[in-house]
């Protein structure tokens, strides 16, 4: 499935090479190599719009700062090392605003992303997300010890217990429902606008993917579905899922929604999603997923007779 | 796909209900109300085999001992509140000791799931890969202060920084190449015998599973494919992965093995493999993976012409 936001990522992630701190350290020292700075999860962004690379001097202050183990190291591009750098500290909100120059600025991940050069969000997601995880995984959940990146940012160890600690990334099944000719769509309890989407959720320990669209379509929809079939897969780095999007067949159209989780879902016809999606996703009294979402892709799918 | 050992848990999680922590203790009170102990992660079993459920009186002693929180709710079995219950404090040795009479014992994961009833399997993988996870997970990744159950222990919390945790869920590519009428199946670097397996590897973040199929591949084989088709999928909770079974098309023929990674991996005709799972999985100078894993029903499939 092609045009899936996020997939793509072109980077050699050299996953043997990082694990010596010696070959990491001597590519960030190449003056080909170039970083991507985040600012609150934020890419730096030119104009065009790209993702706003700069060489390792431009950041020196912060690798000052931060320390040399600070930037993540996500691959090589054809040979060119690429790190990324989260420039979030407060004492880094003068070069923050210093780097904020030249026609560039920090970016809203789910906005730009759409916009850029095909694989770039894909470095993007893989950015944002270990990150992320660094950002909110400073210290062993095994002992309570403060923790360091190694592996280039590929993990973090404990000095105090030894354990390794690897970035996590939630597997989430998304799926379409549909019934004779219609689908399933449903709008989040609490959500804002009347944005409908394919039901989703996260997979639960000791749990397949088909038994956990199973599981959270007869939770958040009251219908048992059959015949799940795998359609694709979206790296989603908010903050760290993996989308596994399927399609799934009704054993009937009633529903029974939960309004914790649901405020409102329905079936649809083949006819109103065609004409929706013919209108950029705008249908009468409700909206489709955009195109930076699996769910875009399924509905899409689903649409066209691919399901 | 049928008969995965780990799939097909007929527990009803009441993912809803399970986040009032009113509703879960009553449950644990009611009279017909069953607890699997765990000691050292291994359930206990009956000589069936069966799991070797208990009422929640034959575990008083470790609930006083590790507290109300300790049970792990796992769901409902027609009605039925089930738990686990982890015994390994080496306060409760006498009373591991004791509940290993009446024909029961301590099951070795991995050996016992296949002879299981069906969907006792599951119910294991997930009593064990959610204890495990609170068993290495006491204390908060964000501030380093200690953290307790939460939601009939389908999550934890920090009392300090407020930051709630769930159980993690490791996606796994594992995937059969083929290429004309041959699959490549390798011995893992330092493994004992000379057992053979299709390859597989930890998904990264921003990866969509197709991409980390070719990424893997390559990484190991020095091969690149194309065509990746998913499988099925299966819990694996050694300790928490969810592997994810998928067919790829190699380009070519010619291996370029990584070493560190892999003993030795080859090409091995249908012939040869139908031959092997005739013989229960033994070939010449090899053996094939046995029904318990993913890696089997791949393999098959492909032999059997449904890859």
């Amino acid at each position: 499935v092609s045009g899936i936001v996020f997939s793509g990522n072109p980077l050699d992630r050299a996953s043997n090479q990082r694990r010596d701190a010696d070959w990491v350290a001597a590519r960030l020292a190449e003056p080909a190599a170039r970083v991507l700075p985040l600012h609150r999860l934020r890419p730096m962004v030119t104009d065009a719009p790209s993702l706003g690379w700069l060489d390792v001097p431009a950041l020196q202050p912060a690798i000052d700062r931060l320390g040399a183990e600070a930037p993540i190291f996500l691959g090589l591009a054809d040979g060119v090392p690429c790190f990324a750098l989260g420039v979030s500290d407060p004492a880094l909100e003068e070069l923050a605003a210093s780097l904020e120059a030249e026609g560039r600025s920090w970016g809203d991940p789910r906005a730009i992303a759409p916009l850029l050069p095909p694989g770039d969000a894909g470095v993007l997601a893989q950015a944002r997300s270990v990150l992320d995880w660094h950002a909110r995984h400073g210290f062993c959940a095994a002992c309570g010890a403060t923790t360091a990146p190694r592996t280039g940012g590929a993990s973090r160890g404990c000095a105090t217990c030894g354990a390794s600690h690897f970035p996590r990334t939630d597997p989430v099944v998304i799926m379409l429902v549909e019934h004779e000719d219609r689908c399933l769509l449903a709008h989040g309890a609490g959500r804002p606008g009347n944005f409908h989407s394919a039901l989703a959720g996260f997979i639960e320990p000791g749990e397949s993917i088909e038994e956990a669209v199973q599981r959270e379509v007869w939770e958040e929809a009251g219908v048992r579905v059959r015949d799940v079939r795998y359609f694709a897969s979206q790296p989603w780095p908010f903050p760290a899922s993996l989308m596994i999007g399927c399609f799934a067949r009704a054993e009937g159209d009633h529903l029974d929604v939960d309004q914790e989780e649901l405020e409102t879902a329905r079936w649809f016809t083949r006819a109103e999603i065609a004409a929706a999606l013919a209108a950029g996703g705008a249908g009468e009294g409700y909206t489709l997923p955009q195109p930076v979402a699996i769910a875009h892709h399924l509905v899409r799918a689903w649409c066209e007779g691919r399901s």
